[in-house]
């Protein structure tokens, strides 16, 4: 049977050399490129074909536009049933774009920022349609250099203490606070600016946004002495750029 | 005044291709490789040495070859003053061997297999020899493909669930059960098979040994299922190469 052959890149959090040698043979290896458009993030688009013109030597490719559904609500009341219906929607509509546009025989790619396991849906929805099996699917996973360790690298710190355990969390998790058994946390999509409304003291911030970029900003330091550094600088560079992607570890001091 | 350069180059998990195009700009800039022969691990060396000769094209280089104190016993009564000893005793052969072997305006480099921020101490170690002042020493962290990612892009999963965290940890803080409130648990360091002696039902294991080379072993399913299977495996690894690189990831099933 024919079977149609999918590629996720992971090609890092931004610094076009944090690609691996790995991903620039998979995106040699590709016949269509899907891309996902998303209101306001031509920048990202525009990276991500910077990205593609820089390690692609091979034939001239093609790319199709995925319609994306309108994104869930990060503060809505049941956050995980709204992202399952936009999930939904998405495989149904992937399903219909690969069906049309990827012959089978044919290798398509999708390009992750960081690393397609962290706090990425492009995965999910790709097995889930392989799972179905209206369409016959195969596909390869290609790690990046995830924004948490891009994080580390330009500020020079380990993630985790000597014996110590890390949390990676999303922000909306720590509406009560930093989570008990670990005094290392690093926190991803933060729409707002949790870090600021924690109880001060006993802890360290490592901040960084649009890392690897010429954009690139870092601030760290105890958490009361930059927390309004951090929210002035967001606020700034989002009213800049229109989009921010930003990280941080959260640190208690031992 | 003359200053010593040093790279921390991450250079993945074990697949050569892993190595991102900054690790290789990274490899072809030094004039000294440091390196840290560790007692049966005659494997690791010819696979670092094997990275390097597939990637470096600039001159011919130094490499020295730097004493290893005896590492600290992980089940040590206090393992963190068990570290703190073995890397005083580090930062003095270390600072001694950049002293001697890396002149002023040179440039040195560690490679570290994963990313450098992760369960990794050369970069402690760096950090304090450069802090204490005694030679001028600049340095900086290349980010690389950690376990972490190339565990979840060879089992195709992502990392977290819908909204949750992520938990990465040392195996000796397991002996109490996986952590509350975080369903999905990264596993390193395991000497043992924590994994054998958690409470069996509602827990998925994904595990990985030697990820990403010719001798990678993957495993997966319901824990007491598979954890039979696994101990199996690793122990026979264990005895035919004399060492073993393994990871995992403990779902809760929800």
């Amino acid at each position: 049977m024919s079977v149609r052959r999918l590629l996720l890149i992971g090609i890092g959090a931004g610094d076009p050399d944090h690609v691996t040698v790995q991903a620039v043979t998979a995106m040699n290896a590709f016949d269509v490129l899907f891309v996902v458009r998303k209101d306001g993030a031509d920048d990202l688009l525009a990276m991500r074909r910077l990205i593609v013109d820089r390690h692609r030597t091979a034939r001239a490719h093609r790319t199709v536009e995925l319609a994306d559904p309108p994104r869930p609500w990060r503060e809505a009341a049941d956050y995980a049933a709204a992202v399952r219906h936009w999930r939904r929607q998405r495989i149904a509509l992937w399903e219909d774009a690969l069906a049309e546009h990827l012959a089978p025989d044919e290798t398509g790619a999708f390009l992750v920022w960081g690393d397609p396991s962290l706090y990425e849906s492009t995965l999910a929805v790709v097995t889930q349609i392989a799972q179905r099996g209206r369409i016959a699917l195969d596909y390869e996973v290609i790690p990046g250099i995830s924004s948490l360790h891009a994080l580390t690298a330009r500020h020079r710190i380990p993630l985790n203490r000597v014996g110590g355990a890390v949390q990676i969390t999303p922000a909306r998790l720590l509406d009560d606070g930093l989570p008990e058994g670990v005094d290392d946390v690093v926190v991803m999509l933060d729409a707002g600016a949790a870090f600021a409304r924690l109880p001060a003291g006993g802890i360290e911030i490592y901040w960084g946004a649009y890392l690897g970029t010429p954009d690139e900003l870092l601030i760290s330091g105890a958490l009361e002495d930059v927390a309004g550094a951090i929210v002035g600088a967001r606020e700034a560079a989002k009213k800049r750029k229109g989009w921010i992607f930003d990280i941080y570890l959260l640190r208690r001091t031992r």
